[in-house]
């Protein structure tokens, strides 16, 4: 989040007076200190219907088909420009359920933390996660806080796993897809792994780039509801990056993928960095986009609903659905060259989420 | 799991021939390493029609209610007499489910895996998480793996998140306990407690302490089947051990809870452990067994059904609900003292589970 709203959402959830400053091997062990630690504030942090009845488990009323998709986070620094770890873990996984064609519901949240975390650093990542269920309008229905001793763990990893319930008229299956679909990215890549890269490296830039960490079903939403089984295939290419996910998504299919470097959105920054750091965007962690595989018929229309977004100003067909090379994914450059687009081979940027 | 488990389940799931021996950064990126380690044969371990579509997430067609749960699982060491970390994160949240009064149907795994684990101790945890699941009756529907660095994690840290289908006839609810309900508890306490500090503290007794985790939940289903709603209120007793659960269900209670130490089941065993390791029974970590609180029409009649069960051999009353002291758990002993239970105040055996 902005700094703004990370101000505004201090004030709002301050800090409860508490007769610790540390997090100890005592707060994980299910006795007097967790019961402590939970009621100091956590419990009224996210208080709701499901979370206030402080049971083992949540009881939930469905019924349908429901998406469910889990996500361990472990990323370092756990502050980053424009988020901290527990945005990222609400995002996350609200964005794995967007990319099932769901509306994101609840989630349940898992916490490791290191001994001797500071009760303020394990604050402001509740208040991050209490921001990020607003903003993706999940609640948080149950949850568990295990503590591990000092040099075991490293602050905080978080475990969130999300329940969402299709929406009515998605149809996201790979089969789907036919040659001449087109292929479009929702806004600039690279952004997040190139934010994080940056802290780490100590690099300052003109402008502070910030991590994209948001959530972005409303914007699947709005394409499904108007355009149905016509968006056939939507991934967010965290990990890994859109070239990682662009391999997958063709790699058994009878089907080939070419995408046009130029059309790609980057901005400028983001690319200055990537050069210096000799990263290639291809296969930089992003956060706060998505890719989708839509009939012809409707790219161009898609486009511009995702554009009227204030995440999708950037968003652009990037390529398209070909009967050459099957189960390759082509990368042709401006220039005229060309190339197979592969997996991220080893580790470029370990722990980005 | 037994030794003669352990060799059987590993004949049955020989570990992959693989040309690599240890976990690195890279299996975690999300690319070419992470697809080949899952590919090694994880996946094939616990195929099902959700997990082989190989989405991030899973669709399950449910109606009615369902009970949700999570929890990570930190235990140190990962291996240990009767079980490993894999058996116990499935057993672990099968039994928060089925202390909710469901049946235990789906589960989400996610790994947090250090760098240089070995591929052979990731492969037994794996091969205990099938067995586990296959005992319980649940499926691996979706999962996630993150690679931390040396020194950051420890070997392996595991969330599950479980969903479960509420039984017909359960109600579980603690308004529904009156004056006169039974507690029973469905077996020996302090048995996996005990079982973790041997190993860690070298201790060796005639008979090796092994660990009780287990699935509860058929157990559960036997009394809720024959009894319905005078099954009033269940609770696995596992961090904290059965005195901090006591002191949870009666808090706020206007009632309060009269406990017989003299019916309390120990193996001797144990017991004389506690006594050399300076723990109390009441606040050591159980994993195989559960407390409910129930009519006291039908408590004999629920013992008997729990003891023609393998694993509720020695269950007992070990108590019940009373008029005096409310929020507050007594404990009588054999030579007529008693004293208030409270809540296990610190940590005495961190990372149990």
């Amino acid at each position: 989040m902005s700094t703004d709203t990370k101000i505004k959402m201090g004030l709002q959830c301050p800090m409860p007076q508490l007769d610790f400053e540390y997090i100890t091997l005592g707060h994980g062990s299910g006795g007097l200190l967790t019961n402590k630690l939970l009621n100091s504030g956590v419990f009224k942090l996210f208080s709701n219907p499901f979370l206030d009845k402080q049971h083992d488990g949540a009881i939930i009323n469905t019924s349908g088909e429901l998406a469910i998709t889990t996500d361990s986070f472990v990323v370092s620094p756990i502050f980053f420009p424009g988020g901290n770890i527990g945005e990222l873990s609400v995002f996350g996984t609200v964005n794995d359920l967007a990319m099932c064609g769901a509306r994101p519901k609840y989630l349940t949240l898992g916490f490791i933390l290191e001994e001797g975390l500071t009760m303020k650093e394990f604050w402001d990542v509740l208040v991050g996660i209490k921001w990020a269920a607003e903003e993706s309008g999940v609640q948080i229905i149950t949850g568990d806080t295990k503590v591990v001793d000092k040099g075991k763990g490293d602050k905080v990893f978080i475990n969130t796993t999300g329940v969402g319930e299709l929406l009515p008229g998605a149809s996201i299956d790979q089969n789907n897809i036919k040659v001449g679909d087109k292929i479009i990215v929702s806004g600039q890549v690279a952004t997040h792994g190139v934010a994080i890269m940056s802290v780490r490296k100590g690099l300052e830039f003109e402008t502070t780039i910030e991590s994209d960490t948001r959530c972005l079903h409303k914007m699947v939403e709005g394409l499904i509801e108007q355009f149905g089984q016509k968006v056939k295939f939507l991934r967010d290419p965290t990990r890994g990056g859109i070239g990682t996910s662009l391999t997958e998504m063709s790699k058994s299919a009878s089907w080939g993928i070419n995408i046009h470097q130029d059309n790609l959105p980057t901005d400028q920054q983001v690319e200055s960095a990537c050069e210096l750091l000799g990263l290639d965007p291809l296969y930089v962690a992003n956060e706060g986009i998505f890719l989708t595989i839509v009939d012809p018929d409707i790219a161009n229309e898609a486009v511009n609903i995702l554009r009227q977004h204030e995440y999708g100003t950037h968003a652009a067909i990037i390529g398209e659905i070909v009967e050459d090379h099957p189960g390759q994914a082509v990368l042709f450059s401006g220039i005229g060259g060309k190339r197979v687009i592969n997996m991220l081979i080893g580790e470029q940027l370990p722990r980005i989420c």
